[in-house]
């Protein structure tokens, strides 16, 4: 169980480019399986070495999965607009989240070239065979916990909502750990990270915009539980033979 | 100097369709003035009647109206994603600024259809003369004051970060609040609404991102200073020929 | 079992003085138990009627308790200084819990004569048989679960660091719920309500200070378990001759 | 100008006792004047050697001089609770000003025996010629600029608040930043540092409470200005003979 980032990624050209690194064992990276068990939770039974997903690209491989494997949406143009909190950065001090700075702003930070792109690119075009490009830029908030992926999808005709629901019930029914919110009403009817802090869930909604053939899609989590620690555990949890909720089912916290 | 959005929108089917009511003074529309001095300088001096734009609409077209009137850019494929802090809810308590629901989150809200859309595509469509299309959605942040326009634009072909440039010098030069903010490094390379808090400023920042050729704008102001207050003060001093800064000479507060 | 304030004091006069309105049950004031588990156990197994203190008393009374039982501090000069997060104002927003107004700053708030000073005084008072009296004051922050009540007690003469460590085991040495934090080492030597959001845990730490005889005490709980809905289910537990901490097992989150 | 704490302290031996290293320049210590022009105004006219206060200090001092130098508290009971925003620690990142783990605490620090207190006591005790003694304990909040302090001070028999409004006023009618705050009234009644940020002012209020005998004090200033920069600011204009607001009107922010 690797929670770093050394085997997220299948391609090693990749790799170089985007962390600038010689890969100590690129004999490795194809045993590896990508720690998402939404997407591989059969290969994780038998798995000797899983890779936790960077936890942007959690929120944002979750919310497009089943629109991307479909095809219902522009596998070409899709911009993933992402707020992650202070915790994100670690647990040692840095200019970045030094309190005074991090408060009361928001910064936008790696605009282009984000680590966390080619792994979204990756476990999505393994879904379509074919080719997916993102634009992803994230964006430092002040809060501590929690992942926004805000992702501006665009269909090539109008779709209805109706429709889009039934691709994310197919895929996701009977997922523990994913929550459809989308009912875009009061302060709880889309998905807010503030929503799933201190659980393992992945909050996803959307919403259809006629005006401009966009498929906005929300997805939240929790960047220390569903993006890094909780994945981690759900991944043994299959590996192991065990519920795979085990040790996950805490309720969290509002407000 | 109308600080509401009554005045703002030229197009009565347009007000009729985002505010879903009857226009009092239709005969108005076409005598206001929209009160973004950097694109209507000229006609502020002999204004009667001054339409304060929306805060998010400022930053918005601001960080656009170079590209767009320069061509640069697809204007029919323009996703702007803003965050905006609390004191733009305004001044009365709300279920949504209440400080446990409020702190600690990112709130998507109003995502598709919000009112100020057609304010951007009205005025960005006026410089091209052509049709502007925008997907726009805001969120609300945990800070007090500042907006963040992310605006994810497409070039046809790759473009350079100098003829960017180029373009932006070329309409801001001599603009007392642009401030172009793009060396992309540290803590304050980039626009940040902390950054501006208290001024008249618009940061604008950009970069290029050859993946998918999108050219990424960030534009930042404080959403109480030039996004309301200051730019009704800042239309006041040229509609009575003073100098536009004249009272909006403040140096804001950092941290 | 009542949230709310009207059985928490005995004292009907002190009930009109803080509450300034007519009691509409005075004969129920001796029959209902404060509920507080630490010093009312053993009545609380066969109360019908439990009035669940007020938050920040809960955090004062605890961290005082052995402290005035034992005589080791002056009853009549004792200061609590509290700070309170702003869900501790309720589900409803008002303009002490806007967030624009809240977030950045620290607004002291009904200065004197707060309404859980008696509940206070009343609860130590039954531990020396005496007089006790506090100045208390609260302060309304910006975080929004949790209180901190800083507590400036002196002594007669000097106390050592082991007596009092005595004095707090001896009364709170099996306590399910009290977590004696006093390092005063490092990040978590000392309790800080951010070390206990979402437990019913109440953290207590001290420091002697010689240059004044003081006995500095400080005590932190989250206001909305264990200084309310929490502190409700502990009582019930015991009513109902359950296990003390049955649905209390939560282990928060840090950070 | 010294922003510095070395010749904040006339006495050596408290020096050593609180910063625990000897002192390279004793021979200075009576030639610096220290900086708090409210006290000091005419020695700053000829000062060489300026030590500006320590930020706490500041609030602490300003609150309580008129009270202690007509001998309306008792000066040997006097608990000075303060609250610091992120700021107050420096521009370095550290683990106490860590993001993740400010926001959202109240974390007290250096809880006994803090550096400011003998320079509380020193300049008290000048007042009265006596000897002062203040029972003084820090707290680390989530905000970024601002310090409040609580002072809970006594009076031997109960006093009016008229007088002690006309204590006030006799000390500080004249002086350009100090404003009395003190109606109790609404979130703007009493002091809190989110009014005074960017500002050099310092804002008391006091109310008392006979429950007690207690004379509450509160201060609030932004430390970054009147706790740092803006008194230093003061007393080089005192010293160079320029209206001591030189540069220092500016109007703050709100919210």
């Amino acid at each position: 169980m690797d929670l770093a980032a050394d085997f997220r990624l299948k391609n090693l050209g990749k790799y170089q480019e985007y962390y600038h690194s010689k890969h100590e064992h690129p004999e490795l990276l194809e045993k590896a399986v990508y720690g998402l068990p939404e997407l591989h939770r059969e290969e994780l039974r038998n798995a000797k070495l899983v890779a936790v997903p960077g936890c942007m690209a959690t929120a944002s491989i979750l919310g497009l999965a089943p629109l991307v494997k479909t095809g219902m949406v522009d596998e070409k143009n899709i911009v993933i607009d992402t707020k992650i909190g202070s915790s994100g950065a670690g647990a040692g001090p840095s200019l970045g989240s030094h309190h005074p700075e991090r408060e009361g702003g928001v910064r936008p930070y790696k605009i282009v070239g984000h680590r966390h792109t080619p792994e979204i690119e990756q476990e999505l075009g393994r879904l379509t065979g074919g080719n997916v490009k993102v634009a992803f830029t994230p964006h430092a908030v002040g809060m501590v916990r929690g992942i926004l992926a805000t992702i501006h999808a665009f269909t090539r005709a109008p779709v209805e909502k109706k429709n889009v629901w039934k691709v994310y019930r197919g895929e996701y029914g009977n997922e523990p750990f994913i929550r459809m919110v989308s009912d875009n009403k009061g302060l709880f009817g889309l998905p807010n990270p503030k929503n799933v802090v201190g659980t393992n869930l992945c909050d996803i909604g959307f919403e259809t915009d006629p005006h401009v053939n966009r498929l906005l899609v929300l997805s939240a989590i929790d960047n220390l539980t569903k993006g890094a620690a909780g994945a981690a555990v759900q991944c043994y949890n299959i590996m192991a033979g065990l519920d795979e909720r085990t040790g996950l089912d805490t309720i969290g916290l509002h407000p």
